[in-house]
């Protein structure tokens, strides 16, 4: 079927690639006029503004968003005023699904639909496949039936659309609900591998002297920490029959097999914004998570947003006990 | 090649029966005997005692223990004083690492060889192999390698022993370690799955009422929480080409779709000790584990241990505030 | 100087007491006719209805609402309708400081001043004083400094008033928001105390049987846990001298030394929202709070809102490792 | 009475001052002779080794400790070679408690008595007086009363002795076990107020610009974060009547009222055991404690012992999301 395509970053260009080679018509627009251009060479109908997107498109359209969650929700209220009734707009980035809420109430008075669709692949979905999430409409998400199905893993037919890769999740805001939750999930999952991999970094640490005195707790038993371990070829095995295996843990494996100690990173953890929510939504519904606020709070604090808390509890120990700070030369781990 | 299996229980029953369908020869005990009765129908020699099992096997002998964490020390000890020069005992249990450091470091004095097998792979292992992280010293693991071939998920022998599921670690404790840290990973990413599917579970809370009343805080926008997920489908699709794809998942899909809601467990949650090693390996190299911590609290409050403290803070909170505490039923969740 | 006093709660009744015994006038409301008249025998002005309040005090008004937090906004919406330009509204109550922010917005058009006070102290705050975080408008908060002055525990009027108990934290909203960073702290404080009493308590472990089966993780060492502490004993010496001496503190030397087994709580521990503001505006601002947060999951979890996570893990133990739930009453802690 | 003081560091000498102030005869050693001629001149008797301090002191002898943790327990097993029956070794360092089960009982088959003490007050103590919490056998508690009750704050003899700041907590290692969950307790109590205080120093995020791209999370309502804290005059107030006073929020109101950017601190922090130890021993009886593991963990991180873990996170997201990792100043906070 035709599609608009709207936002051609990494994701929304690869998502367009993929729709095109399975036989959909895709009209594409992008402030980047590199991207558009880009994408007429693989095949794609340019659009050179909102209005011409809109234009090249039959009624009744579907249009689909793939834009930076700080900028999409006015580009959805923007966009809406120039579509007609029973057009839908999908919004297929990273956006808070308590904007599809209300954008789905507001477009629902000029009978637009609004569509959530909650997009896991990362840069291998063009291969593999992209995992959606859907809130919407039954009637509208039944329309897109054929895009989705060209975006997902896909299968026998036969199979359930869960089987297959895409999944009606309910009402509006459901499917950027459930992908938040699969980012909070997701989170969870990152960091414990990484911590587990820091202790196995750090069983040598019987091997390195530590001082002894009253501000260092000294470590008793050093001969249980004399492992020098190949991370690369631990995390190798774990990849085969273990009860962690996981496609973090290839792609983990992956990146220790090129690098073991991962020299071309600085560790300041970016995060898009779904970690962030699930904890609010876990907080409104009164859940526990402390795994996943653990995550969290992690990325926060590899980016320095610990540091005054840290001297407060300095400047107390001096207070207390006239500890003076020991300088980070000076510690030993 | 010959190999001894003592402990014949779930596990030891299993490895038993795929490494005779690899072609070794098994001698098996257990101190039940219609386990070894069961695995002689299956084609094992049987051994009716400690002394029977050293004596059918010829020297030097490879003797594999499959036993509980808290019985494995006492039977190492035990069985080493009935061995010769050049016998390998091994320990395929969950035991603590720091054990087999020190039982290796002692038959080393009677030139015993001790091997610290770390084994994933759960009921799974019989069909699929066994993931297997090996400590010890070279010439012993060399000798078994034709076991840990046949036990391990196997494929191509130009492969990487790695990538065909079995790794020596390092010297006595590396394979133990290096289960535990899988193991404390392992809980850091199933209560990573566990806590964002209670949140979509608790995503209805805005159909429900809540109190208005000093004690409890208000949903103040129930209309972003009025969802009713279906849990078994939303962790079907995550399978398909997500960035959580894992076998965890895989079997939480299968479990949620026989039943999504789980009722015939309690939640009472056991650990098996990895966790808590995990944890204090942590604590002696000053590695922050704030994930894994909060996987393992979260069981042993899931057994009720966060009772004394929850009384005091409920006393606490009387002495300051007057807050008379709320009946569980009278909670709004 | 004269006062409106609406909401005769725990709280707000005795704030009331408090104001007239330093000499100002109470005009007194509330829905609960009783609470009126009992302290219009103390000497206060009644009011039958928010009409009659407003009616009863001389432009410009300065009313005080001690409400829940559910009943606030509107409350203070409708009042503001009744009132005339330059009247002070007060809110007192545990109220999020969003809405400081917004009401104070709104009703500024109208000429009426917004001021939130966030109040410490509790049932004790009549006797010692209510430590009291402000914010509005300089001119309205300096308007009711006599009062800001009695309701503070007080002291040498040379003094700053931070150190007499009251202090101006910043424009509208800012009272709300220091007193909620108040409570975030508040929480993680009794939940160190807690935690470390719960520990105290369970030092007798050694003294107690443990399984030993592959469920259950051994207790290597007993011989270090056998000790059975007086707890009561030990918070009353804390609250001398000790780096720990605090007012929660000595509330806990009393309840410990009424019944240190506290039998008489649950242990299900309510929170009335700032506890979850904090986190938020943590979030909101990429600050790491793991303790805080921590603390308020332990308050969720003490509700039972983990039972569903912790259900998914008995799942998942079960299907990869066969493990079967153990009983509450087979627990050995 | 007369006593031996071993370790005139920071904490020695000032007990000993203190025990001479009260009326006590202190025969002094330490390795640094300069330490000994200074409390000389305060009127100490000086020893020139250990066998001139045993020397100097009239059976039967008590010598208190005051010794980093690393080198206590050599120094005790030195000293009791030389020691009589009914002598008395007093450990008032932050030793770890299961070295005080395990001298007492091989010192007592030496008839040597062995109490340990743990000491809180800081630098303040030598004018508040100490806290102490003390393990050891009735009888050699009891001859060391007069000690106790001069260290301690003190009160009324009437009182109690936790009343007055010392406390028989039971046997052997009793004393050092409650002090490491005090020191447990501590941790947590800091970091709720570092916590908060980062909130409250943050809480101007809205004034701040913050990039709008795929990788950053946007602040949605900066209107809320628009406060410039005065956080000394916030911490000043807490002191007056708030729930959260205490003696750890007047050393933090002073320090923040000295340098409200506590520039002077880099936020490097130590620890000095008793935090571990009190995580082992929850680990142990499986208490959950994720607040003061959080603390614990949060020190860690302040001496960079999480860099691998992030790095192992940027490499992950590099490999699913291809995100290029931030680089620090590009961060928005």
């Amino acid at each position: 079927m035709q599609i608009g395509m709207m936002g051609l970053g990494r994701m929304g260009y690869n998502m367009a690639l993929r729709l095109m080679a399975g036989g959909h018509e895709v009209v594409a627009y992008d402030v980047n006029r590199d991207s558009v251009a880009a994408l007429e060479a693989q095949g794609a109908v340019p659009a050179s503004s909102v209005d011409d997107l809109v234009a090249k498109l039959k009624p009744p359209r579907a249009i689909w968003l793939m834009l930076p969650a700080a900028v999409t929700e006015g580009a959805v209220r923007d966009l809406s005023t120039r579509l007609s009734p029973d057009d839908i707009i999908i919004d297929g980035g990273n956006s808070n699904y308590r904007k599809a809420v209300d954008l789905a109430g507001e477009l629902s008075t000029a009978s637009i639909h609004f569509v959530d669709v909650g997009t896991s692949g990362g840069v291998w979905g063009k291969e593999r496949g992209y995992c959606l999430m859907i809130g919407g409409d039954e009637a509208a998400v039944a329309r897109l039936d054929p895009i989705f199905a060209t975006l997902s893993p896909g299968g026998d037919p036969a199979l359930s659309t869960a089987e297959r890769g895409y999944f009606h999740c309910g009402p509006p805001g459901a499917g950027h609900f459930v992908k938040m939750i699969h980012n909070g999930i997701e989170y969870g999952m990152m960091a414990a591998f990484a911590e587990g991999l820091n202790v196995l970094k750090s069983a040598n640490a019987g091997s390195v002297a530590r001082k002894a005195d009253a501000e260092t707790s000294p470590l008793d038993e050093p001969q249980y920490y004399r492992y020098d371990f190949d991370v690369a070829g631990i995390t190798e095995v774990w990849r085969h029959a273990s009860v962690i295996s996981s496609w973090l843990l290839d792609l983990t494996a992956a990146a220790l097999a090129a690098d073991p100690n991962l020299a071309n990173y600085q560790g300041h953890v970016s995060d898009s914004g779904e970690g962030r929510w699930t904890l609010k939504a876990a907080i409104d519904t009164s859940v526990p998570v402390p795994v996943l606020s653990s995550a969290l709070f992690g990325r926060f604090t590899s980016r320095g947003n610990d540091e005054f808390a840290n001297k407060v509890l300095s400047a107390m120990r001096q207070a207390f006990g006239g500890h003076i700070e020991r300088k980070p030369q000076e510690e030993s781990h």
